[in-house]
């Protein structure tokens, strides 16, 4: 069963995602860590509650970003993590980290890369005015959101979104794809060739949307 | 009934998409004509067998690019056009074309725009390795794809997909979502604000797409 250890800022909504994956047991995997930034993160209550081992790295301890991605490794180490799932951790890590943990670090991003990668993702996406985004799991490489893809969910955008209903709409596909990204990795059905994640067995998804909707063709 | 002209390069199967929505009843416009640089292109033969007006204007005519929109801009209201349809036109149009029509010229492009703009679309989507790509239908403004976004279409990207192959999924979506742009735009349902583009009575897409897909959660 593979060990993961998870790195949050804030709320934890895919921390708990995960957690009820595995309470479900759709997910075989466990939790061996919780690590946050942020003292005050509600993830770390989620955590507790699960008897989930946790520490605080608070950001004003290390004035180098190496250092502090250091001492991630260390815990990280410490409590045997097989894979690293960055779940709202709002920092940059380095290459301490991604070189500790090659491939075997993954995000979750609220759009579909490599459109709006970054910050202010559903303003991005609103201001821009696309009909179409969604959710990108990919491994984590050095770069901000560049990592190889896992997998994506795609949601329309609608004339009257706001940046809140379209996170919404992106969160409900984030704590699908996220627990669903862990179990193909645990199942060691993830092969990185290049930039290319493929899948072993891979369940092929059919079909096509379009935003608005085709009415002239049946 | 609104008037198009249809500037294109080469096959021409956007075009035929956009007659055989016509010939059906489903789209209510008509080609006053077709334009090509290339006399060679077979959208000009496609034209001709529908008794369309057919102009080439040739590369080689004019050495400046603003001189030749000039020309494009004389047929093009020679023969009252109301809506210039780019399908496949392989020129960059300059201000003297837009002007002459601001937000009445539009394009398609085989990608989610704002990714993988420009050429060699397939093969950047495919070296990126994202799990969804698709085709836009936007109104052309002096960037190269920038201009706002009218309708979209997703398709899933296949672990053993080609370019070809990825091509010819997103060329099937290209069809049905050009003539039902160009029908939205006729019937006066287009709304442009800054770049996003609303529609009055808009058929709204519910759902979404995972890419692979979801198997742990029903």
């Amino acid at each position: 069963m593979i060990n993961l250890g998870v790195l949050v800022s804030g709320n934890g909504t895919n921390l708990q995602a995960i957690i009820d994956a595995m309470e479900r047991g759709i997910l075989d995997s466990k939790i061996g860590v919780v690590i946050s930034n942020n003292p005050g993160a509600f993830a770390i209550e989620r955590a507790r509650r699960q008897n989930i081992p946790t520490e605080i790295v608070s950001n004003k301890t290390f004035t180098e970003k190496e250092d502090y991605d250091r001492r991630l490794v260390g815990i990280l180490k410490d409590h045997s993590v097989d894979l690293v799932i960055l779940a709202g951790f709002m920092r940059i890590i380095t290459h301490v980290l991604i070189n500790a943990f090659p491939m075997r670090i993954m995000n979750i991003h609220p759009a579909l890369l490599p459109a709006f990668s970054g910050l202010n993702v559903q303003k991005k996406a609103l201001e821009y005015g696309v009909k179409f985004s969604g959710a990108t799991v990919h491994f984590v490489d050095e770069g901000i959101d560049t990592g190889p893809v896992i997998i994506q969910a795609v949601v329309p955008v609608y004339d009257d979104d706001t940046e809140e209903t379209l996170a919404a709409r992106i969160l409900r596909e984030e704590h699908r794809i996220y627990p669903q990204a862990i179990k193909l990795f645990a199942e060691g059905r993830l092969e990185v060739k290049g930039r290319r994640v493929t899948i072993k067995d891979s369940h092929r998804t059919e079909g096509s949307m379009a935003n608005p909707e085709v009415t002239i063709f049946k």
